[in-house]
């Protein structure tokens, strides 16, 4: 196959995949459900803060997909919390797309104002490409994975619409630049406001669920 | 674009990947060069073991390949240290292949026996689906990540010839458990020597470059 056959599927695979996020977001929006797509490296604390922020709502109801290849483990957990949460298995793939998020949605049954929590497969890559329904990203970045990572995984911290800087209680026995880390995210993206949270202590996910709510 | 012509589209490229890649691992074994394709999430320690493992290497000349989206910083380091390392940017895709790796080997000058490094973009998902010519795949995996890795990604655990557990100096500051992250990791993979190492402090390195020489 040529490199211009190549380009042009995935342009149609671009394109087909805007056109439906569009149609989920403005049915949310309709319904009065804020959207958000979360987005980081596995093991980042995705689910972990996502759980911390719903048990610090006071005016919205929480819903949740859970994107994952394979297994539904995170899925298990929120439901013992009470969380409806509707699973998507990627079967493989990399990042969640529109065409499987609007399948989820539906399955939500969610018929009153709240907050969407989309969690996307772990990946710091591969989801920032790709537009769900959501009104906002929300990236998770961890002090364990370096004061690199907005140099070298750029698009997802030029996309993010907030940034949760999580596992902050173990920069204590790391080498973590936060300086470093700052000025490189801070070139992509002069605006989204950074959280500095920590999942084991609960340290500021409180402020960050009132500036989402 | 129907279901069947894009699953036919990604089926021709992921033949004419693989049959480069065995053109190159044919050529590498004919120099007498062994490859080893480095994955791992993010700030999971890839470019840290490579530097631990050349350092320990009795017998053979090390070569890296450094895959990366858009920098050159791990590069700069090898680069330091008088390792001879190639820089690959993929320009926003989230895993190396064989084509980009083809491109590269021959400006590594590699003309005696030795071992090459490949180190793939940071992701836990789509390195594990392509192969570049490596004799071995080698996973770094880290404790800050939490031990349900394995269940929630299969593959790389699954294609993994060894597994690197890596910040094993912070597990008296974690809730990680290595009974739970084992049983997933052998259910996948019964057979692939697992070393535990800390990149910081440098433990357990001058055993796995042993098993690699």
């Amino acid at each position: 196959m040529t490199e211009k056959k190549k380009i042009q599927v995935m342009e149609n695979i671009y394109d087909e995949n805007k056109r439906i996020a569009e149609e989920i977001n403005s049915d949310l929006t309709r319904k009065g459900i804020f959207c958000v797509n979360i987005m980081g490296s596995p093991g980042a604390g995705k689910t972990t803060s996502i759980i911390h922020l719903i048990g610090r709502f006071k005016k919205y109801t929480p819903f949740v997909i859970e994107g994952d290849i394979e297994s539904d483990l995170d899925t298990q957990t929120l439901n013992k919390l009470g969380v409806k949460t509707v699973q998507i298995n990627t079967g493989g793939a990399c990042h969640l797309d529109a065409p499987l998020v609007k399948n989820a949605v539906p399955q939500l049954g969610a018929d009153k104002k709240g907050i969407l929590f989309i969690e996307n497969i772990g990946n710091l890559v591969c989801p920032a490409e790709f537009v769900i329904g959501e009104h906002i990203k929300v990236l998770v970045s961890t002090v364990t994975e370096g004061s690199d990572k907005p140099y070298k995984y750029p698009l997802a911290f030029e996309k993010a619409g907030a940034l949760i800087l999580n596992k902050t209680d173990l920069i204590p026995y790391l080498d973590f630049d936060l300086d470093y880390f700052t000025k490189g995210f801070r070139a992509l993206n002069p605006t989204a406001p950074l959280f500095m949270v920590s999942g084991k202590t609960g340290e500021g996910f409180a402020e960050m669920a009132e500036w989402l709510e």
